[in-house]
Parts: structure tokens; sequence; C-alpha cells
């Protein structure tokens, strides 16, 4: 499968979790994997899990805008995933604009997450 | 030295080179780099190149708005670094939001530029 197919199945059932299920996005996670959220570092699945699961809105909905993805090793099947989009919360009339980059590392016939690096963009 | 100050280190000195001698950023990619800018792929140091000295504009000034850095490989001192920030283009009074991630990958004492992706976040 090329990179940008691995990007859309992946980007599709992240953000469907994160939207309808945030406690289920643990399983993408790992003992080492990290999260900056809006600047601040969080470790590990569970470290992770706590942090997403407790960010201070109830209802959210991430719209993709643009998706591109690269090839991030030349030794392994890493994949770079960069996402930039809206995010609806709390039925707000105004979306918010993220962006979000993830690194996927291979594992088993499925890809966890090492990094993942998130922020809204505000305005000039 | 930590992963946000090499990241610190990077960014200063890759957009004062875009902003000022677009040519010079040649140095930072090799044969196997990969930029995607704006959803369009271009491979190695040459393409590159050409693309970033042929984009649509002639005086360029980044901002950076944000800037966030993780070790990006369990095994190599690589590192991701991701950006948002303001692009002001020909002296626009309007800049333009931008987001845009690297994959550095350490060589002989410094950092070139494996993955590259650069986006202009528009208003929903």
């Amino acid at each position: 499968m090329d990179p940008e197919a691995i990007a859309k199945q992946f980007t599709d059932f992240y953000y469907n979790t994160f939207d309808n299920n945030r406690e289920a996005l643990r399983s993408l996670y790992r003992d080492h994997s990290m999260l900056t959220w809006e600047g601040q570092p969080v470790a590990g699945a569970n470290g992770i899990t706590e942090k997403l699961t407790t960010l201070p809105f109830a209802k959210v909905l991430h719209k993709v805008t643009t998706l591109d993805a690269q090839p991030s090793s030349q030794v392994a099947a890493n994949l770079l995933v960069f996402v930039t989009g809206l995010l609806v919360v709390d039925d707000s009339p105004n979306p918010l604009q993220f962006s979000q980059t993830f690194q996927l590392i291979p594992d088993n016939g499925t890809y966890y997450v090492l990094n993942d690096v998130f922020r809204l963009n505000y305005g000039a």
C-alpha cells in the first residue's frame, strides 16, 4: 500500500476514534510514544490516553482539510503523516484550525504512533 | 543539546536562509530527501532547491509562532521538528499562516533534512 493510502486509513481511524471513543486511542500508542499537545509534552500510552481523555471538551469533531505522507526512514517502513484541518468543539459555530504530525512505526502488520505533535493555528 | 535547542538552532538557520538566500538551502538536503510543498511532492536536493527558488514570490519573511521537537527514532538521534508560523509575502499586509514539519537526520556532526512537509493554513 502506498504511503498516502496508509495515511488516509490511519487518519480516518484515528479521528473517528478520537471523536467517538477517545479512550480507545490507547491501542495506537506504546510505552515509548510521545505526544506534544499545544506545547505540553506527554510520554507513554497511559499518559497520552489520560491527556487525550481529559481535554476540556466533551464533544469534538475533526475535519481533515489536507493530508500528506512521506516515508520517514531509509531502513524501515516508518511513515510521516501531516494533517491540517478543522476542529469543531462542543457544537461551536466557529471551528478551530489545527495541524498535526504523526510518525507511524510498522509493528506486526499494523502501525503504532511513535510521534504525535498537535497545534491549534491561531490567526495573525 | 536537547531536542528543543537543536530545533531552535535549525529553524533559525533554515528560515533566515530561506528569507535571504534561498539557493543556499541546498546544503540542508540530500539526494534521498523529500519535500511535499502544498501537496506537491519533490525529491532530492536539486529538485527541492529548484522548487524552493522558483516559488512565485520575490520577497518572503517567516515568523515562527510555535516550535515543537521530539526524538523520532529509538536507534538514532533523528529529530522531528514541527513549526507553525506566519509568512509575509512581498510586503503584503496580510500574513499567511503556515505549518511545517521536518525530520532531521544526524550526519557527521550536523543534521540534514530527510522529510519536509509544508502547508498554508486557510481559514474555515
